[in-house]
């Protein structure tokens, strides 16, 4: 090992072993996560060509073998847990995304959360032994935020028994979705629903794309790649245009809406289930942006360690520059930042669990919440771990901008994070109109509670002049609770001024459309403050 | 033209085509642009396939072309003044480098700013032919910023009239040129020169690479390719090993330090004068930042005015993203740090000229504020514009990552000037160095002029508890001196505050180094605001 390596992991002041254990989540799983990856590193078949060496088509190609590889070698270990097929894959994926990850992540979690049992029945054994690999498709080349205005339609036709979808216009053509423009023969397909001549909304249909056995586009279907972007070289983000594509009314998702086979729509007991898929890769995304930030702060520390330039004083040998205070002053904060990350990010899992377990149960109270917490979590870590992996990668001087970093993949595989799955100045305001709804409630003297039941606190913070003379005038930084009170205080303050603000244009403008619009600044700064709480 | 973009323009308060004239220079100018601009836009020479479908090295190979294509068809168009060649180059390289880049922008500066008229007798022509293409071999594996450190040596051998060049160690292999590892003939090296067994520090030497005729690499010199990178596919950043490598003494560029036949050595009058190249490079990239935060906020904003999603108003179509506040306050600011740093970079360029012109006349009393001017503009400037690129980025939503909006490749083909030509924190510790010097004078009652000139007002602007009462307690933000003078005021507290912090630290310190060390954050922090002013 770097002698300078060893010298500083000596140097540790705490047993690292155990931290370890409590990132995990115990010595037991430390113990497991590694003998996963030992499988991983020890095996050949994933000693391949260095990816960045290779052209868009060649990495496509080579991500689509690998994803067979772990299927096929993760069935023969036995690794079956969600967690340990996790493991296995981040080891083996690196700082790359996998081929076949919307699958995964956004046609399977859809497929449990929107099927009947008797779809869950067919879909469910086809879906997990590949026969059939799905994707997402729910943005299109002109809407991807407002959703209430995707032109994809599916109009039920009686007579047949089936659903035709359409793409009525250019800007209609569902755009991005990973996996789409090769990979998939089946895609979830999000379509405003007309059945009796009365449109329902956006709901959800599995629609075949590409036959079976050939994996030629079907009849109707206009399917292919959109090109290259910042990034995600290795997946086949793709275009679907539907043309008068018929499926059988069995494809429309019906656990919650339905319709009849005389047409007759039944309505969702919340019209927000219909995304919670959405919510679901909201959530995780948490915990994605304590990995990404992680790794980047792991790369730059441990080069800020072994190299060496310039003097800090005259005639000694070079110092590491992780000595000089500038460069301390870019990595230690980000390297607290990953830890705070790390555990937030496994709350949000839990309270995802949590409350859609209650929601299984018919319980939907907390619904609300969910959404507020995932969009503000989901923007607030991915804009702060997307500009700290570029201060990282900035922080190695020229070998960060090298691939041999992997800062530079680390980077564009991340930063898509801040868009995807929900814009997040979109996602800021969402969480603004939960903390709005919960300011007024508060303020009427109604009990809030989970993540803005610092509001409660509002009318006792309120600091008068006398108060501030009776308040002693420092406060220990070192102590966490002062912290966490400043921080209470600052957010319900900002709250406070968001909503003030909002009152304000109410009184100016024509609609309460435009005061909001009028007021989105402060809005976007109280949740910004408010999730950082 | 789309009819929201038609709209935006037919709004205009201003006369757009005077705001042209204005940032040209001159009407003239404008008009002899938009000419050169068309002999481009108008060839079919220059439509070729999408860059960002090749691979690397299929990239690289399109950039030679297009290098020679440009070489050609400018000396057909008679086209030979520098802004002229500059106009042409950018609207032919779009946002990506030029393969032969270094030989303009470093190999031929240097040659004119070190070369005696002996050397300039027998260089200029055979680099202004192409006959020799050159690089600019400085930074190191193991040392970019450090160049004190520098490992490689120049050793004068006054039997056969050569100097030897050697790389001792694996750290001292030239790393990072651009056009080194397949492209270049020749470098110019900079080594450690020794003659007479005594040492002499760095300078620039001409070294052959490669033979003329068959571009193959000659004896001793071990040269290729560094591998890929974040941006500048076209590039081939290159090695050096330098294996006992000799050239005749002539090839030392003698314009200021001199070896004599029998080994002698004679003084430049200013170390400095080494690297003038370096700081015509930082002082050129200070426009080269408006320029790419100016491109970046014409995609993102036209972008904006013509992308419609949301609805600010129910039942009206969807609004123009342009029209969101949380848009606007992205994009705005960034339009005009555009054209402020367009200004900045005019007046950097007119200062580069103006005191080199006082230096090749002999008067060297300006060089110090030149590299702390170049040093901090060329810091603050292209962080601010690397960030600013990326905030348009993802201004863009989804249609931000793709290629086809250009913004990725603005951004990885800019972000490495933060890091090239010196490393942006390293610069603004150096604008530090000059600051405090000069706070050190004003506070001394010397007169101190150019960009510290606000120090001169330091004891004016100290407020006392009685002047604060008597100030108005508003200030008009519309109002430019009231804005210049607030950030005079900021400029010079916190220039105070780190000369300040330095006494303190020195006072617990050992030594001076250290000091400075603990006290870089409030260093830099000055130079920042200094620089912003």
């Amino acid at each position: 090992m770097n002698p300078d390596l060893r010298k500083e992991r000596e140097a540790a002041t705490f047993n690292t072993e155990l931290l370890t254990h409590i990132l995990d989540g115990g010595s037991e799983r430390t113990r497991r996560r590694r003998e996963i990856e030992s499988l991983v590193i020890g095996d050949p078949d994933f000693c391949h060509e260095d990816a960045n060496f290779l052209s868009r088509s060649e990495r496509y190609e080579a991500a689509v073998k690998k994803s067979a590889l772990m299927i096929m070698k993760m069935r023969e270990y036995g690794i079956s847990d969600p967690e340990e097929i996790y493991y296995y894959k981040c080891i083996a994926s690196g700082s790359h995304p996998e081929a076949i990850g919307l699958h995964f992540a956004m046609f399977l979690p859809t497929l449990k959360s929107l099927c009947t049992p008797a779809q869950m029945d067919k879909w469910l054994p086809l879906a997990l032994s590949f026969q059939v690999i799905g994707t997402y498709a729910q943005t299109e080349m002109g809407h991807g935020t407002h959703i209430r205005a995707l032109e994809t339609t599916a109009t039920f036709d009686p007579a047949t028994q089936e659903f035709v979808l359409n793409s009525p216009t250019v800007s209609s053509i569902k755009w991005w979705p990973g996996g789409l423009g090769k990979t998939s023969n089946h895609a979830i397909v999000l379509a405003q629903l007309y059945t009796q001549g009365q449109y329902h909304g956006l709901h959800a249909f599995i629609v075949p794309i590409r036959a079976m056995g050939t994996h030629e586009p079907l009849p109707g279907v206009v399917v292919g790649d959109i090109g290259p972007k910042f990034g995600f070289d290795e997946i086949d983000n793709g275009f679907l245009k539907l043309e008068n594509v018929r499926i059988p009314r069995e494809n429309m998702l019906m656990k919650y809406a339905k319709v009849e086979p005389d047409g007759r729509y039944i309505k969702p007991p919340s019209d927000k289930l219909t995304y919670g898929t959405m919510v679901f890769i909201r959530s995780m995304i948490v915990g994605e942006s304590a990995k990404a930030i992680s790794k980047a702060c792991i790369i730059a520390i441990r080069y800020s360690a072994v190299r060496r330039q310039s003097e800090l004083r005259p005639g000694e040998p070079e110092p590491q520059i992780l000595d000089y205070q500038t460069q301390q002053f870019k990595l230690l904060p980000l390297l607290a930042t990953a830890y705070a990350f790390h555990f937030v990010g496994q709350y949000m899992r839990q309270t995802y669990h949590r409350i859609t377990g209650d929601i299984n149960l018919g319980d939907f109270s907390e619904l609300p919440e969910l959404h507020a917490l995932s969009a503000g979590l989901k923007a607030f870590t991915t804009w702060v771990a997307s500009a700290g992996i570029e201060v990282c990668r900035m922080s190695c001087g020229g070998h960060g901008y090298s691939h041999c970093s992997s800062l530079p993949s680390i980077y564009v595989n991340f930063t898509p994070t801040c868009t995807y799955e929900g814009e997040n100045t979109v996602m800021m305001l969402q969480t603004a109109r939960y903390l709005l709804k919960s300011y007024t409630q508060a303020s009427a003297g109604q009990k809030v509670s989970g993540m803005v039941s610092y509001l409660n606190e509002m009318s006792q913070q309120r600091l008068q002049p006398q108060q501030v003379s009776a308040r002693n005038s420092t406060v220990n930084l070192k102590d966490l609770s002062s912290l966490v009170e400043a921080y209470k205080i600052r957010a319900s303050r900002l709250v406070e001024l968001a909503a003030k603000s909002l009152q304000t244009e109410l009184q100016l403008m024509k609609t309460k459309e435009d005061a909001w619009n009028h007021c989105s600044i402060d809005l976007v700064r109280a949740s910004d403050v408010s999730i950082a709480l």
